[in-house]
């Protein structure tokens, strides 16, 4: 197995398993998400001859590594929290970036690469003038993900196991995620969940609800995501989280986020950002900042604030990864 | 022979011949550049290996395509300009993203990529915080560039041929630069030149000298390549240029740009930018707004008008390629 990274010789703050994908994103208008069927701000699965085509038919792109997950690990990581990640690439050029660019930023990720088999997963995102992202998803080597995979004592030593809805898009995947969360519990650690997307939530609706009734310590979604879970308007839907869930953080774009545990709700403002260019990981680093702060002990407002923090320096530009260390843009109330 | 991008069917504005690059960039600091002995603000030419060294010492990166001429193209292709770029890469991932860029934007791109070889040429480029771009080029498959490359047809039927100095840092792509230049100007067709990088004007004064004094019609360059190239100060080097060129266009940064011409020099002020991330790319985009405006009569005030606009997009966010078509930024002054 291949070493990269630095050795794990004391405990992590979270590890996080999901998708390892590259992303390719372009300007694109509405006339283009219509065009080609895209439900606007969701992640729609694309086979490799459709993505072939989306592809051929986009803007100019700049390519950065994504996964939801991975953006998450990375942001953590990018604050100075001690981090891993367990995905799957294939070993070609993308893969090789992906590698780079998640060890770079100090999470280890010692995930052999498939030898063998589909190419690395790309996701071809299309930015419309109002910033928003609408995702196509061609998991390509991610469905060769295995039990083996899943390293057990990355998971049993760290805080978290921060696990992406998005594995239940794929058999191998969604196994891998049961057993990771079998592990950290039994190792007595908490589990994180994001929703991923609402489309998303709509595909594992009934699985999901299981999972935030009995399996997750920590839920993360978006407004969208949380009504299509329970099928509802906003203020049932907290209702409903309340009393699901231990602690939950959900994000209202530029409304900011709601924090739901058993002190009540706290209301979380967004941070100013000059300019929104590119929405795509604003849920990914919000999770980051917000787990960051609780490995570090902080309360659940300040929690929400590093979630904030962090989504603002990302949707201030193309791609989902800091271009900043985000440790920086802190300040001094919480320690690395 | 591939044929990308639109048919020839009438008359180009401008062909621009140059190193196919793929660029990848991340942030670095100042003791980064030290201890790879970079020299800040140039380009170094680095073989596969200690490319790979410096890679895996990076930052988290973003890719995207490159290559001075081709930025420049692309740039006028973005503005409304007919274009056709001539340049070399491998049929490998980065080669087809490459492709897919300059033909996204509207370029005609018919040059056949090697099938054996050194992989696409990479460019390594580090941004430190005062957003200043340091560059490390390893070749690759530009070093197989022939003569049969040198797409008659196109030279012949665009108004303006524009070749990077950069070209003479390698033999074949140099003996491509001479057989271009010589059948645009015997289809009495105009060449313009961009001097590159200092360090670049360094390796190549002599010819350099030779080529403005004897083929080269309009001239792009900034403050330090022109001091370098005569060897002496801003003002000696002015005058040196108006005794030897009949149109060239000097950057100057956040001084903006001088047009020395028979009309006598011309100040131009830079475009406002919010915030200034990464210059790469700001001289190429300046010449893309200079050239496009030159295809369609514009003063020569307008043209660097138009050159600087198209430079303070570029250096507003990371990557040498505009991410919002220029043409949107230009007002109705010039016509596409």
């Amino acid at each position: 197995m291949p070493e990269t990274g630095r050795m794990l010789d004391d405990l992590l703050d979270v590890v996080g398993i999901g998708n390892a994908i590259v992303d390719i994103i372009a300007p694109a208008d509405e006339a283009f998400l219509r065009a080609h069927g895209m439900a606007k701000g969701g992640m729609m699965l694309v086979d490799e001859r459709k993505a072939e085509e989306i592809y051929g038919q986009m803007a100019s792109a700049i390519i950065a590594s994504g996964g939801s997950a991975a953006n998450t690990i990375a942001g953590i990581a990018s604050l100075g929290g001690r981090t891993a990640y367990i995905g799957k690439v294939r070993d070609d050029e993308f893969g090789r970036a992906f590698r780079h660019d998640i060890t770079a930023v100090g999470a280890l990720f010692r995930t052999p690469p498939a030898t063998t088999g589909p190419s690395t997963a790309q996701c071809l995102i299309l930015v419309t003038p109002d910033s928003q992202r609408t995702m196509n998803t061609y998991l390509g080597a991610c469905a060769n993900i295995s039990s083996d995979d899943i390293d057990e004592e990355l998971i049993r030593s760290a805080h978290f196991t921060y696990l992406e809805g998005y594995l239940y898009d794929d058999p191998a995947a969604m196994r891998a995620f049961h057993s990771a969360s079998e592990i950290a519990h039994a190792a007595g650690r908490r589990v994180a969940l994001s929703l991923s997307d609402p489309f998303c939530v709509e595909r594992h609706r009934g699985e999901f609800l299981h999972l935030v009734d009995h399996h997750v310590d920590v839920l993360f979604g978006n407004e969208a995501e949380v009504t299509s879970l329970f099928e509802c308007g906003w203020d049932e839907a907290i209702a409903r989280l309340r009393q699901l869930t231990e602690l939950a953080a959900i994000t209202r774009g530029a409304a900011g986020s709601v924090v739901l545990s058993k002190e009540g709700p706290i209301e979380v403002s967004p941070e100013p950002v000059h300019t929104i260019v590119d929405t795509t990981g604003a849920g990914d680093l919000y999770a980051a900042g917000f787990l960051f702060g609780l490995t570090r002990g902080a309360s659940l407002r300040e929690c929400g604030r590093l979630g904030s923090i962090a989504a603002a320096e990302i949707i201030s530009h193309y791609g989902a990864r800091p271009q900043t260390a985000l440790r920086g843009l802190i300040g001094q109330t919480v320690s690395p």
